[in-house]
């Protein structure tokens, strides 16, 4: 039975209980955790050890001992003949932390990167923030089942694994893009990511010299262009006009010819929505080759086609010049993190060696799940499923803006792919400040002016339809309907 | 009923099914396959839309449709008169890609990369791999049944969350620093990582800029050391010696005062094995106060300590100063990929701002299950375990080599914590040599000299422990031993 009862407690120590460890130990941890909350004060006297150990009933030995850990620790000071005192020069009070941080001198990244994580802040889960999942359209039932299945093999905690990605998770998506999307490759050309994300950056840190620029869709995705600013590569992106045709080649070149890279999205053109048509498709690719240049192709949504046969992926036309990301968040769950870059064989093993770097190997338990979910045939038949749903869930937001908002405030840039479409605003209507009406009256909004690099920065947002009822839908658009009415009066 | 039995199979081209879609798609992606696997070749002719359209028993307008895409794509090039043939210029055998392959101008840092990746080749799980989970010890059941009891909820797949790491888990993780490493933190601080490798890697892009230089251990980590290189750091690392005190804080001033950055191991100097002692503790903490240096602190595996009381965090002492790194890799599972860093509350937005460009969120599920591993006590009780099983097997390693080989041949770094051992090789002996004849013989060694940076580079071999049998540990000893007579003869 533990002695705690018989040990008086003494404020600023809490009760000590020899079940728990060595005394001298607890009493210590004690210690510390009293100063750092500030019950212990800088340069305050400390009873004497003999006292102490009489209040908690413990030999003063024990006392001693802790005594001298903490001096040894720097936390007190013994002054010889003055006794034991907490340590002048160890002010960790609140407010001495608040003072400390005020003269601390930061690096000059630390702004930057704290905007980005402002600018990158997820939008509440109310109509229209983008790829909602939708919920009842999730194959959690199958997951689970395949997880449970699993978990006690393949699936089960392990040592460490292959930084390229389990064998398994590898062909079953090579089979997966060579069928689907006419990707030419083998698993070893398979590395799993954590999403296109993971995959821009490693294509960032590889294929790029100091000197080397490189293209940028205009409009692009931020999670791009926010990379390249973040390693000192912002004078370097050439940010190409799109048109209805996509990325504009001929643009680029006369641009900037000799960029190393061209970041494009060519089956629905982020954030725009149309497909990269085959001349320019041949055009880009001709200049890559032309150049020995890279094309890094962000497939980041084309299982969501809802109309038409979509392009196969460039990557199949020039499998040596063309790294293919994809995302298994958009078709099933953003939390799973789990995407594939599709490498040339000459650059495999950069690949691998800087995502080595950046967090060594992925997690496994979820790869041998996933592998076996589209092994199993649950992964086409999902898509198929979510197409449907998507779909329909599409044209009710597009019937239902058109219901509510008056064609000559705004109209919808046509698209048939992926989970959003994109809201052209009138002349005069500020796309920000209506995201920022939007977000009082619990609209979420994305201006689309700030995904544009160049001098024209056409006001529009971008508006995600997955995974909202119609109800919301509807009191969404009806909001959004007073706030541009609102502002164009 | 399909109607496939009468569609007849025409080599380079297979089924057609009418119910598994539009022929002419079907039929195009066959072609394109064909065109791929190399069984219709570059400038190839095609037989005629007419021909084909017998052959295949469907309508002639199937085939066009089929021609005609494929010509878009380039794939198939229609000379007027000449009739349809494989593009020339699309020359996809194997023996043409590898002249392709040849001919590409690669990038200079794919080579550094692709050295990275075999360098950090994982040794097979022999003795005397390093980490290898202890498997009996692992708490396999009790994690996969609180798996299966969260995955239905918390843990279920889900949309996006939060870039910094779920709040449950960063506040099991705040509780279990404070307790038993007195770290000075509070949930807002904590981010969570995939591991000790992601935590280096953004405080590399975070703390420094271009002109400053770093302290690192000599020996250290190459974890580090080949993140600063692969950034551009090569020539500002300052290799600061380390002695049986740990990093020599002194030399480190006389070296280089200004250094931005100091990455140590205070509770366990990677790769030695000696905790940092206080007064060098006190010294780092005055040289980065006054340099308004940053100090990362990486703790990677001080839960595993075999005797005596562990030196509290140096996070605890100078909370505004050190940044605090851990892993649950070595204690629970590599393959979780989970960790964490405590991170100033003035750097908090900048660590999860760099963290949402390189892989934006962390995956949820497991994090979940790990935060309730904790607050259900599992992982305290899974620490007593598993410091009993690593220090009996530990134990065991140290008697076997002892008992085989000679004492002038080869000694043992005093360490009393962590999951391995240093084996200093007497003069003459080189360890790069030692490990590439115990690669040949089935024992995993490391070389301590790769581990150096500056001009001192002891001979030296890094021995793990954990997860092996007595037998195979007799057995690699054994072969040691043989290794080591051999080359010293």
């Amino acid at each position: 039975m533990p002695r705690t009862a018989q040990l008086p407690e003494i404020p600023f120590i809490g009760t000590l209980q020899r079940e728990a460890g060595p005394l001298s130990r607890q009493l210590a941890q004690a210690m510390r955790d009293a100063v750092a909350r500030g019950e212990l004060k800088p340069g305050e006297p400390l009873p004497s050890t003999r006292a102490l150990a009489e209040a908690l009933g413990v030999s003063r030995g024990t006392v001693v001992e802790a005594f001298d850990q903490l001096v040894a620790e720097g936390i007190f000071s013994a002054q010889h003949g003055a006794g034991t005192r907490v340590a002048a020069a160890l002010d960790r009070s609140p407010a001495s932390r608040q003072r400390e941080r005020k003269t601390v001198k930061l690096p000059a990244k630390v702004k930057a990167f704290a905007n980005i994580k402002k600018e990158f802040a997820a939008l509440p889960p109310v109509p229209f923030a983008v790829s909602v999942p939708a919920g009842a359209a999730g194959p959690n039932e199958v997951w689970r089942k395949l997880g449970n299945r699993l978990r006690g093999g393949d699936a089960a905690p392990a040592g460490y694994s292959e930084p390229q990605g389990v064998l398994a998770l590898r062909e079953a998506i090579a089979d997966y893009l060579r069928r689907s999307r006419s990707v030419h490759c083998e698993p070893h050309q398979v590395v799993i990511t954590t999403g296109t994300q993971q995959g821009l950056f490693l294509s960032c840190q590889i294929l790029m010299e100091d000197s080397d620029s490189v293209w940028v869709e205009d409009p692009a995705y931020r999670g791009i262009t926010a990379i390249l600013e973040s390693i000192g590569f912002k004078d370097s992106i050439v940010h190409v006009p799109v048109d209805e045709e996509g990325i504009d080649v001929a643009a680029g070149i006369e641009m900037d010819a000799q960029a190393r890279v061209a970041f494009v999205t060519p089956s629905h053109q982020f954030p725009l929505g149309m497909p990269l048509s085959m001349g320019r498709r041949k055009a880009l690719l001709a200049w890559a080759e032309a150049n020995q240049g890279w094309i890094v192709e962000d497939d980041y949504d084309s299982e969501l086609r809802y109309a038409g046969h979509p392009f196969p992926a460039l990557q199949g036309l020039a499998p040596e010049r063309v790294i293919y990301l994809g995302t298994f968040s958009k078709i099933l769950y953003p939390s799973l993190r789990l995407g594939y870059a599709v490498v040339p064989d000459a650059l495999v093993d950069a690949y691998v060696g800087a995502r080595i770097l950046m967090d060594r190997y992925p997690p496994t338990a979820d790869q041998y799940v996933l592998a076996a979910f589209i092994k199993e045939g649950h992964l086409d038949r999902h898509i198929r499923r979510v197409r449907g749903v998507h779909a329909e869930r599409r044209a009710f937001v597009i019937e239902t803006l058109e219901r509510f908002i008056a064609p000559d405030l705004a109209w919808l840039q046509p698209s048939d792919q992926g989970m959003h479409l994109v809201l052209w605003l009138a002349e005069g209507l500020d796309d920000r400040e209506v995201a920022t009406l939007g977000r009082e009256a619990g609209v979420a909004l994305r201006p689309v002016s700030s995904m544009y690099g160049g001098s024209r920065r056409p006001s529009g947002l971008v508006l995600g339809f997955s995974g909202f009822e119609d109800k919301a839908i509807e009191d969404a658009a009806r909001k959004l309907a007073e706030i541009l009415k609102t502002l164009a009066d």
